[in-house]
């Protein structure tokens, strides 16, 4: 069975997700990649969080006519390896890089890559080649190098003086939440999963103490870890608490957390980017590491079951007139 | 693919129910199966509801000592057919009937039997044959005419001024609930699956309705209605939600059926015979009514998605001298 494994599962059955390719950051520097508009095109999938990062703060930042936009269908194509397709556009292709898989442009630039090909990953029009697939840095590059093209009056999703506090959020949040429900998810052995459920759970009852005090997980007002909390979030109810078996509790079911990603919802750039059906589509119909499919069944650890012997206080709708001979009322008495 | 589709599945991909096959009456007439104490086992499975309701009833009239009890695996044993199995008996054999698995008795009863052995089933110990597997009439019969053996100030789950309205109840709870979360789970076309979710939250909305202002479904007492009722709504969080797709809403989520389903499982009969253990192995690892694993893939209807838009309450917690360049309090600002 071990032989079969997916490259991402480790030997004791938890899930390793591969290091991103392309990680030449963008900048000012002779070695990185310049910061020029018109020059790069985003490839994002509207079912992906992570690449739903970028997509919201690109948006938010005013970066639209700056960087241009490329969309894969959420529905993988079934063709023996794992791939992304532009089966959304015209004849399977994508206007601008005329190529119908992600992996094309990724083997173009690098003939050997072995791995998946992911999203985000932004493009270089000039010499038609990936240049960077770095999620976890990539919003932050639109915050800081990115800003001679912000539109006016655009937000600071990155505040200098908040930049280590947000670095060290954003770091909990990647292991523990966004990557966690993939670790639940994708685990190919019982324990390996439980460690990841628990992990998760003890970090969102934490953030929902965090947040009934503060707005959002700053304060006040937006940053750039509330994206990245949120593209994790608003994907629960509707894709992990049943596909990735992370149903102890759903979203709508803890007050702050359910507050809080519905706040971000209706605020532009979240709600407006947010395709339920790509990400019901991509969860349930279409998820996957394994070429070979290989499965491994899992128990989901919840629901949590300590309610059921909670109070009910529905005694007091029993009639005392049917106390005979009857079930129900005959409890009543004895309460 | 057709071909390769499960018996039980009709042509349009909706889930047809084979039908029962001992059917004989119990009874004091002579073409009845007599009533006699020490006669019958009772075959079940904890993760079975149509199993679970009979037992329910046995527990709550303490026919405990009349009928003796069996109990198969909740997994399944893998053996190219669908069966069931005495693997939690020593040496996985049932230690009264001396078989290993539940179709022993079924094809020695009628060679010819090609369906899915199911639970619950009586076995007639003298003539060593299954007699009644008719899940639907068990539990009347166990209210009924088998009244002489009830214990000492049982209480009556089927009132004759009642029978009436009882069985109308329980018509519309099999077609529409306890089969109902099947025809979800077991549909193997989206629309057969859309058009059984639909029906299924239309009852339990009407149920939620029926059972504010009633304690349980008769009114102040539990009948055989209740039982039924509680079989499935006990397994729904548990299991149907993840695993039938059933996942417009939680029973946890609704404020009547979570008391309702509460209040019984605090009664004698009900929690104490429930084993959500049993219940999540079988339905998340092990269930199955096709030997060969047709997979089709459906997409889950749910979650309801209108919340979102809902107002979240939060523009409070935002300070107002964070107003600057700042979305959230931007935003606050507008509201």
């Amino acid at each position: 069975m071990s032989e079969s494994k997916p490259l991402e599962v480790k030997a004791d059955g938890s899930f390793k997700r591969q290091i991103n390719r392309f990680t030449t950051p963008f900048g000012n520097r002779p070695d990185h990649l310049p910061i020029e508009s018109g020059r790069y095109r985003l490839i994002w999938c509207a079912a992906c969080p992570w690449a739903h990062r970028s997509v919201i703060v690109r948006k938010i930042l005013g970066l639209e006519e700056t960087i241009s936009l490329g969309t894969v269908s959420p529905m993988r194509p079934q063709i023996g390896h794992v791939d992304w397709e532009f089966s959304l556009d015209e004849d399977n292709v994508d206007p601008v890089l005329k190529i119908q898989y992600l992996s094309d442009i990724y083997k173009k630039t690098d003939p050997n890559y072995e791995g998946r090909p992911t999203v985000p990953v932004m493009i270089d029009l000039k010499k038609k080649e990936a240049v960077n697939n770095d999620y976890f840095k990539l919003t932050n590059y639109f915050e800081t190098v990115w800003s001679p093209f912000h539109e006016e009056n655009a937000p600071n999703l990155y505040p200098e003086e908040l930049r280590e506090e947000i670095d060290a959020m954003n770091e909990v949040i990647f292991h523990e939440v966004n990557n966690g429900v993939y670790k639940c998810g994708f685990a190919r052995s019982q324990e390996a999963y439980e460690v990841a459920y628990d992990t998760l759970f003890e970090r969102l009852d934490k953030l929902e103490k965090h947040l009934a005090t503060r707005r959002f997980l700053m304060g006040s007002f937006i940053t750039d870890a509330d994206v990245r909390l949120y593209t994790t979030l608003v994907r629960f109810d509707a894709a992990y608490y049943t596909s990735f078996n992370t149903n102890r509790t759903l979203i709508r079911e803890f007050s702050n957390l359910w507050g809080y990603v519905r706040d971000l919802y209706q605020t532009p750039g979240f709600g407006d980017t947010t395709d339920f059906d790509a990400i019901k589509r991509h969860y349930h119909l279409s998820i996957t590491i394994d070429p070979n499919k290989e499965e491994v069944k899992i128990l989901p650890k919840g629901p949590d079951l300590t309610g059921w012997d909670s109070e009910h206080g529905r005694e007091s709708l029993s009639k005392q007139e049917d106390k005979f001979l009857r079930i129900g009322s005959l409890k009543n008495e004895n309460t």
